[in-house]
């Protein structure tokens, strides 16, 4: 048996396996015909037939440093031998150096750390928080937005994957942000639009009553659902609504943050610091479950005398700290969040601009990092999306399905293509997954009308 | 510098950073001073001087193959060489075999296995499962019982813990179980206890109105709780209630599962095959976080066509489902579930009635496998409690420092003390541990009137 034919028939076997017995997130189960992946570095996987892809969407945009970084996997290797795990109420080392290194990171006075297992019971944990520090319950959240997948979590989400889950007694009131190619405003600038979601922030909160309202809870600069990077000013000024009306700021950088955007934190980009910041994904890259909640003083301090009440088996867990602090530690020495900034605005972000000129159907290009949207439109006039809102259509999946061909993995949502590559891409990797693209979106252009 | 000399100074800077960073668990922050482990082996933690502890905790009841075993430590350090992790779309090796190897342990027909990082999220989806169905919202779980931290898993939880966070809103309803020592039934016998505990949820389903309830939730052996097991044929009632109202069946065996109570599942004690079993801790001892829910065919047909709405970043992550299925195999090859029913049979029930003959403290010992409880009174014939519920006192406190101070680590709540040893624990520890609780509770006798 050749290699190649020994990987095909385990390959087989994880397929038959899979279709048996594994039941998938957000899928009908008879519809999916998963891609078996056996291998991945840095920038690239493998599937079960040897092709190599280029991963453009850091699976779930998780792997900030890259598929098994040696230090990372050396870290995880050695902690495992040492202690895999201990229970929350203990002291550890891993944890203790995590919480550490992440304090050391977190924008102006976070710098406590709740941990969790991932992105959803952060945000759980982090809005608990809120409604106990303030005695209040209610929650405004973005619309297009994504928060997790627990009931809280999913509640908070502004996305259609919400909608089944939604049984109208959350707590949670949807708010417009800003997101000046398809406004809710009406505006026609950049400040006109931050302007004007301001205002419309601050209608909310006065109609719904400000003191009903917990927390005002949003992505720095939402991923999901179209990674619109809010104008400068607006995190500021909602920082302000909160500090006027008594609410706390909850930002999820679950996938903003450690390094996505350029920056440590999404936030660190307009000099706003939350009273509690979420994060998972980038936190440890995803090699070990882990997320959780930096808190500010004055909430910490709220559980100071006074029970927090809620908590996980595996809050701090070992493992999956360890994997955190070395994690953390690569990416200062190696100029991990540097390369995003740089590769972003030399190589993604001009390149993108160069296809937006070339391509009738690309509505809009944006982001900033190694975090960008492609926007593509049937009509640049009209702006009508290349797949409807919560759905796919048949030009997007031409598009996704000559990318794979092409051997690009990529992020696709709705109407958007994703450029979210590992923050360590090297230029070279940037530009040929750009070209990949380029040639993709063709399809798309014939397409058009 | 001296071994213990380096040992005691890394022990401190875990100490400092933990009290400066870390945000623990269910805990007023200020009021506690965690005990700082170090390393780990077996059946054996070391604190932070040196001092060897026999964990009669297994942490949070989920390290049932022991600490750090050799070959789940290898799988780990192999999977980390291989893949840490891959987006959950994806199909994957490990994810595939820990599938397998779960749903053929699983009872009955569960054999889609949907994976979550832990116990909480497990419940989360499996209600969300059961919802989405029935077309029904309202769910009934027990009181005394413990289901997560999150904000659907702490709202089925029925201990003080969910007070602080149940708004009324959850759609939850609490219904009494069989617990004889504690009666809420006047019984007097196990067979009128679980009679009268049928009836009783029947009046329950009656009058909340059974088509409005889409499942029941409970622990086949409540863990924290109290280790309450059920008398012969409640649960076979619940299952035939279930049925007969169309109601889907949630089986928490978070605590329960993977060997604690000597079989696989504490359901096969009593024949039962719930429609969704959620899992957790022992799945893998922990040892990288995982939990998930064992599907019927039935439940896992309604999300055939129609998108199951939920999900999480790391479902099925290679290195938890690694880790799981080599636990799983270590605890068939090695006869480990097989070694806590005969632990369980031949040492720690013998000893602990011994121990009961001789303690004015002592109310009553219940439990199976290596999961039993210690209920302590102050009063052997009005059965008050040595700590009310909800709460601790100076003589827990003091039992519990003693432990402590002999080298043992317990597991305590309210008024019981647990025996939860990994289902690895040798006679000789069951029984070196069982004489320092034999000692521990001298003190709680010398405290009554
Ligand atoms: C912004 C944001 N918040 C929360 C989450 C949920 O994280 P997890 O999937 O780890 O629960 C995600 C996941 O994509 C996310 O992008
Ligand atoms: C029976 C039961 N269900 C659920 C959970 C929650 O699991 P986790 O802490 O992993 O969220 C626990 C944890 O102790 C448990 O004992």
């Amino acid at each position: 048996m050749t290699l190649t034919t020994a990987i095909r028939t385990e390959a087989e076997r994880t397929y038959d396996l899979d279709r048996a017995h594994v039941f998938h997130s957000w899928s009908a189960q008879a519809q999916i015909s998963p891609m078996t992946i056996t291998a991945a570095a840095g920038s690239y996987v493998w599937d079960g037939d040897g092709n190599r892809l280029l991963d453009f969407s850091s699976q779930l945009v998780n792997v900030n440093i890259g598929h098994q970084h040696p230090k990372v996997v050396a870290a995880i290797q050695a902690q495992a031998a040492t202690l895999c795990t201990i229970a929350p109420q203990h002291a550890n080392a891993a944890r203790s150096e995590a919480a550490h290194l992440i304090a050391e990171r977190t924008p102006g006075d976070l710098n406590k750390i709740f941990f969790t297992n991932g992105g959803a019971d952060a945000n759980e944990h982090a809005v608990r928080m809120a409604r106990l520090h303030t005695g209040r319950y209610k929650v405004l959240a973005r619309y297009r937005s994504y928060h997790g997948g627990t009931d809280t979590a999913i509640n908070l989400t502004g996305d259609p994957r919400r909608w089944p889950n939604d049984y109208g007694n959350s707590g949670v009131v949807h708010f417009f942000g800003p997101f000046l190619y398809r406004s809710h405003f009406n505006a026609t600038t950049e400040a006109e639009e931050c302007e004007r979601a301001l205002a419309h922030l601050e209608s909310v909160i006065a109609l719904e009553g400000p003191s009903t309202i917990a927390a005002i809870v949003l992505e720095s600069v939402p991923g999901t659902a179209g990674i619109m990077v809010p104008p400068p000013g607006y995190l500021m000024g909602v920082r302000e609504l909160c500090d006027r009306y008594g609410i706390v700021l909850i930002a999820d950088e679950v996938m903003a943050g450690f390094g996505r955007t350029g920056k440590w934190f999404a936030v660190d980009h307009f000099d706003v610091t939350p009273d509690l910041l979420t994060f998972a994904k980038g936190v440890n890259s995803g090699y070990v479950p882990l997320g959780g909640v930096a808190i500010s003083p004055t909430i910490a301090e709220t559980f100071a005398d006074r029970p927090y009440p809620g908590g996980l088996t595996y809050s701090g867990h070992p493992l999956a700290t360890a994997a955190a602090a070395a994690a953390i530690t690569v990416m200062s020495e190696e100029g991990i969040v540097d390369n995003a900034a740089r590769v972003g605005a030399e190589v993604i972000g001009p390149g993108l601009r160069e296809l937006a000129t070339r391509h009738p159907s690309i509505g809009e290009i944006r982001g900033l990092g190694v975090f960008w949207a492609i926007e593509l439109v049937k009509d640049q006039v009209t702006r009508e999306p290349l797949a409807p809102y919560g759905a796919s259509s048949p030009a997007m999946n031409a598009v996704v399905a000559s990318c794979k061909a092409q051997g690009l993995l990529p992020f696709a949502n709705f109407n958007r293509v994703h450029v979210v590559p590992p923050c360590t891409v090297t230029d070279e990797e940037a530009r040929a997954g750009l070209a990949i693209i380029d040639a993709a979106l063709d399809i798309a252009d014939a397409g058009l009308a």
